[in-house]
């Protein structure tokens, strides 16, 4: 295999080019899924790659695939991207570095004349943020089977207007039904989204597979009563209740060593001076295995009957089983790591990826970079050049090996 | 002293008239400060009032003031009475008893031809909720010096009028300047809006003072991350501290006797899967004693500062010191209560009443009857009959005595 080094200084620059589409005042990029800045990207990224010499291929959910073709044209390609939008308050690397370190790695190819035995496909995922059509991942998800045309349709947002609407009125359903796009496999690279990576000094995340989580809504009836005289022996307290719960779910979290977090809660007629009767919080657990969920799971359960007994109702409204990505792709991804001399770390993600849902259909791996502080979803997500270059290197030494050697049947 | 014997039927039916003016459908009522069911309920007491041969004069912030002439006309009154408003989701009970026990009062005395050394004087203090207008105790508050006139003038309510504008609408903004109706005591009746009497089977409240209140604002800074790539050791969950602090807080209520609560708590831009960064609860502190109370805020501060140091900033916002009710008002109501040979038992005020503010200006003692499983501001509120019969016997009873004793300078 050639020694073939991607551009950090044009990948850079691409992105900060990028991210004048929805930029905000802040250095944060606001570019809701199917919007006007989202059409702009599009526009733009669909030049780029007509540029290089791809053609581009859009579905019926606005999913893009940009195809760079290869020596056997019957083969299937091997796909790279993630996702060009972002949160109303997002940042500059969050999926967008997924997409374009591959726009990167096409450059390079091109540059080189370099012909990969497989075709190889630049993909960008519609709406896998769900921040303004719930739910997220929602491109990959029908192209995976995960959910349907219709019901993709159907999601509205804050102003009532649908998702059909949204894409029609910027051009982006494509002739191609949802999910009729094959490939060979996918390799994502996104940044990590937590503090892990930073925190160990490591430069890649080898990550070989997704956590398993689920969500729940946890009810607690209490007896609202007068602050002042109902002495304490004598209250029914759901908030205290809650805070109870809340800790004992969180050291629950840490000795079978997943999570748990309470991100919303709410007093029903709130006032300063009632005893809460009446409180709803959510609840969300994650393990690196579905062993170790059911496990938090039941825990959690105890302890809040412990606590409530019937006064308290935890129902489960969403359920992700854990992600094993596949064997060959995260070892292509070692290897490649390997090879760049970064200092490396296996990981599994703790957040959802497009490739959650790509992996039920193809061989699925991801590789992260740090990012500061572990940051995102922020104006102040960042990660350096540096960074940058070495996660979209580890990406093209990763399509290169893969491409060779599934096309020729051999494992590394 | 004759024996002079309260009709408790009339109480009854007397409290069931007055519960039609903004009688709700579940049974409760909904008489908001300076309302129209406020005025109908104001035009009917003066009717009652100078039906009796009392004369109704109205100070400048609607406190009502019926006199019933005494033996000696120069002498200074004895004042009894509550409040005729309600909460938007009132009983029938809460400062209504006392008002109509008051009359209760005054026409066992007509019925009797029973003439007091001192006149008698049943007095409607005007917004004691504070649920329309805020601050609560607004009446008895100007009477006693503690608001002012343009204070109580330009308190506003949702809708956006003042309390200015609201009296002088019903027209009860009297001529007499609020605080110039002098009083020899005050004593009030009114319901327990707590569980202490009915779970001790006690008939009467001899009410000894008011607990000190203070209220906080507690803002708490954590850092928002991903719920599902932060693990556990690396957050800055603010929630879960403010979930510690919270049952610190009701623990060290305990220790010292006091009481902590937690009614009114938000997280800033919650979301399920986001930790949260920043959360703002509130805190109600209560102890019988100032220093009990300096006690348990010295330990609630301490151990803010323990969970969170300079990332939560715990802020007093109100303060209400300890109030001790007058030893000569309160052995009245002590030797009233063993004429009737109910069962009592001292208690401490756990809420606000017009006392509060009328202690600071006259002698004052209040009597508390049990109410339903403690319930207030709610239309289930409840007394029975019997228990309100006994609570106006031993008004008038305490009525009678201090009269004849504070006007021949005895002591009891």
């Amino acid at each position: 295999m050639q020694n073939l080094m991607i551009d950090g200084d044009r990948l850079w620059q691409t992105i900060m080019e990028t991210a004048a589409f929805g930029a905000t005042t802040d250095g944060g990029v606001r570019r809701l899924t199917l919007g006007r800045e989202d059409k702009q990207v599009r526009d733009w990224f669909r030049d780029q790659c007509e540029a290089l010499g791809c053609t581009v291929d859009v579905d019926t959910v606005g999913n893009m695939f940009a195809r760079r073709a290869g020596r056997d044209a019957d083969a299937l390609p091997i796909a790279i991207g993630s996702h060009l939008d972002t949160q109303p308050t997002g940042g500059k690397f969050d999926g967008i570095l997924g997409v374009l370190a591959g726009l990167e790695v096409f450059r390079t190819l091109n540059a080189a004349g370099y012909e990969t035995e497989r075709p190889l496909m630049l993909v960008n995922w519609t709406n896998e943020e769900g921040a303004r059509f719930a739910p997220a991942m929602l491109g990959s998800g029908v192209h995976a089977g995960v959910f349907d045309q219709p019901f993709a349709d159907s999601r509205v947002d804050v102003d009532g207007i649908t998702f059909a609407q949204a894409i029609d009125a910027i051009g982006y359903r494509g002739a191609t039904p949802a999910g009729k796009t094959g490939f060979a496999a996918m390799f994502e690279l996104h940044i990590e989204q937590g503090p892990v990576l930073e925190r160990e000094n490591a430069e890649i995340g080898i990550v070989t597979g997704v956590q398993a989580m689920r969500w729940y809504d946890l009810t607690i009836c209490g007896r609202e009563a007068h602050a002042g005289s109902t002495p304490m022996d004598m209250r029914c307290d759901a908030l205290a209740d809650a805070a109870s719960i809340i800790l004992a779910a969180q050291a629950a979290a840490r000795s079978v060593g997943g999570m748990a977090t309470t991100g919303q809660m709410s007093i029903s007629s709130a006032s300063r001076n009632v005893i809460p009767g009446h409180v709803t919080l959510s609840l969300d657990l994650r393990h690196q295995s579905d062993d170790g969920l059911d496990r938090l799971e039941a825990e959690v359960s105890e302890l809040t009957e412990k606590q409530c007994g019937d006064r308290a109702q935890l129902q489960a409204i969403w359920n992700s089983p854990a992600v094993y990505f596949d064997p060959q792709c995260i070892e292509t991804v070692r290897a490649a790591a390997a090879k760049s001399g970064a200092a490396t770390r296996e990981i599994v993600s703790g957040a959802g990826h497009d490739s959650v849902y790509v992996s039920r259909v193809a061989p699925t791996s991801m590789i992260f970079i740090p990012c500061k502080d572990g940051l995102s979803h922020n104006p102040a997500e960042a990660a350096t050049k540096e960074q940058c270059s070495i996660g979209a290197q580890v990406l093209l030494d990763s399509v290169l090996a893969y491409s060779s050697l599934s096309y020729h049947r051999l494992t590394i």
